[in-house]
């Protein structure tokens, strides 16, 4: 086997742990030097690699390397960009190509969702076919838990952990206020397609009466009259309510409820805002002082919470990655594999690129409780082990230290430029 | 000196550590039996006392008050009620005074804001006119940190250590994606009247160019040109730009932002929400794509991130109120006073409530920077104390475990109801 270096790129959405995939990654190839020359990471993901701009990780100290485990978000930038399919856009792949040549790249690691792990998987063909042969290797990546075959994805647990406890402490607050003021409190979080981060939310509920009261999936469609029975109910019951909501969450007809055609005092359309429009709705039709939040970002940059057991999977992706290449692995991603749920264990798995690409694993139906607004047994079961234990960043001057990366470039060697 | 019961009520919104200056009460009153008896909580509040609807703290465990320490909300209900003037509305007064006798209650504390102050002050004179003298202690509390005479108020130091962390977590996040998505972050948080929790966000700016680029206060009338312009010069600079805003900010008529005078689909008026009216403002007008945060009640309730310095304060102000009032003093109120910065010390001091009820203390002039975007190193100087420290709760399958109070009621023993 001749040495050769390898290319790593975060694509997509970033996550509280994605970087302790790339640490994964680093330092693993660190410890093969014989096998790995250089680890190039592409500046903003795969454009670094289309616009020949390399991060030459090896000017990064073992200390930064090391902090990147309990860094949030994408230590040499991600980006949203999705290769075209080889038929529609062959220039693409075969500059991708010409790059790794340049670099004498001969491993490919993409840390990504679906969409890049069908990139990658593009990849590893074309490079076959032009005679430059790439192992190619996908790390698993999502807030949104939606890859097939492995049983989870690094990302989901902490956005899970966040979700879990800020329900939890809010209501505790809600809780204390009920009497005289906020009887409501809505909070809005991500899921776009599927339900997996509200139902997270659940997790709060230990006893009869726990918050979250109703929680809304996209997956089951708003009924009006019903969610105010519910809302209702709640309030009389416990004298106040807790609503998680996703922000994919829609009609009958299948219209994004947060969708609502208004304009704003500005005079534009008024995008995003599902909680409040719900927290303005129970006001109108019962009465209710209430509060939302909408935490975004913050929930999926929440390193100073992460789950311990998404971190920990994480990092092992990232490992497992080069390890797999290491074999001759090619075309294929690493995965989560539940051993048990008491106790938990989970082991490393491996699954074919051309399984994974554009496959979206949903909530299984029987996640989600008859009334349509909490989670079940089976849910809680499956969800439960992984925001398990705590994994804080290093504190200074009461604010956490994350990496700052030096990020220098490599040289280029190639004469052509490539328009993105 | 004669044994007597103590009463303890929480006012006004709640906070991660209200519930630390209750256990330095109950602990504190638990080690003092030959001088308090037992220690009634008012449920809800003072409504507790009005409608004698009194809590016995005795029948809850000594572990179950230590978790009170680091449990968020308010342990046994606050209440948004403010007394009216004795010269209105005496019978309220009266009441009160009413239910200490038939309780034998001859300690009052009462842990609030600025308007809580003034009313144990006018308890504490009332008592004395009615020939029941009454030992009357105000509690600080408030994560408005507007107290005057303390240095600074319990909860405050909490939220601010809250919303620096969530700044830093979430410009890392926009930092990865500005290449080809999100380059804009607003984040809005508390505030109503002074700056206070939005100049902390300041503290998460270590070095040139780190984030916050631009913070918002209610202090500094919004000049749509001038920010539109410092939001082109940070993405310009920086390729990215986190805005923190105050939920108080005011255009130069005084009106609130927020107070936008829309409906929304349902026909309702839209409240609150000046963080995606910035937001969209600034895609309307730059075409940036955005993402924004409303962090509301998680910022208040996030005990999990609480500042240790802000525990430690919040537990000693209770457990000083006790002392003061062991030691005979009267319409006071423990304040924090700092003794130096370097290094941190700050000791307990005692103000008159007469001079502490219904002043507001605001930002000074000198902690906002010339362009009124940003703190300056005086305003930072003074918060950098407040959030230092970890004060982690304990866990338990991946969640904090917050004290589940058995908030048994005292029986009653007036004959006559007092309507709310």
């Amino acid at each position: 086997m001749t040495k050769k270096n390898a290319f790593y790129a975060q694509s997509g959405g970033v996550t509280a742990v994605i970087n302790a995939s790339a640490c994964g990654v680093i330092e693993t190839a660190r410890q093969h030097k014989d096998k790995i020359g250089n680890v190039y990471a592409g500046r903003n993901g795969i454009i670094g690699a289309l616009t020949e701009d390399l991060i030459d990780t090896g000017k990064e100290s073992a200390a930064n390397i090391a902090a990147l485990r309990h860094t949030p978000g994408g230590a040499f930038g991600s980006c949203r960009y999705k290769l075209k399919g080889i038929e529609e856009n062959r220039a693409q792949y075969e500059r991708l190509i010409e790059v790794f040549k340049a670099h004498d790249i001969g491993y490919f690691f993409y840390n990504g969702g679906g969409d890049s792990q069908d990139t990658a998987h593009k990849v590893s063909q074309i490079g076959a076919e032009l005679g430059y042969p790439i192992t190619c290797v996908g790390i698993p990546k999502t807030v949104d838990n939606d890859l097939p075959i492995t049983d989870n994805c690094p990302g989901f647990g902490s956005v899970a952990k966040y979700v879990a406890v800020s329900t939890r402490e809010a209501a505790y607050d809600v809780a204390s206020m009920a009497k005289t003021s906020t009887k409501i409190f809505v909070m809005e979080v991500m899921g776009r397609h599927a339900g997996w981060i509200a139902a997270a939310a659940g997790l709060a509920q230990e006893q009869e009466g726990d918050a979250p009261h109703i929680i809304l999936f996209p997956e089951v469609a708003f009924d009006q009259a019903k969610f105010l029975k519910q809302v209702d109910k709640a309030v009389k019951k416990y004298d106040y309510c807790v609503i998680v909501v996703s922000e994919g969450v829609r009609d009958k007809d299948g219209k994004f409820l947060s969708d609502s055609g208004i304009k704003d005092a500005f005079g534009h359309a008024q995008l995003g805002g599902v909680a409040p429009m719900l927290a303005n709705l129970i006001k109108h039709e019962l009465g209710h002082k209430f509060h939302w939040a909408v935490a975004d970002y913050l929930q999926r940059s929440a390193r100073h919470i992460a789950a311990k057991t998404d971190v920990e999977q994480a990092y092992a992706l990232g490992k497992a990655a080069v390890e797999l290449a290491l074999k001759g692995k090619n075309a294929v991603m690493p995965t989560i594999v539940r051993k048990s749920n008491k106790p938990y264990r989970w082991t490393i798995g491996e699954a074919k690129l051309a399984d994974v690409a554009n496959v979206e694993k949903m909530m299984p139906k029987n996640f989600i409780s008859r009334n349509g607004f909490e989670i079940t047994d089976a849910c809680r079961e499956y969800l439960a082990p992984l925001i398990k234990g705590e994994d804080y960043p290093p504190y200074k001057n009461g604010l956490p230290q994350y990496a700052r990366m030096k990020n220098v470039a490599v040289a280029k060697k190639l004469k052509a430029r490539f328009k993105i």
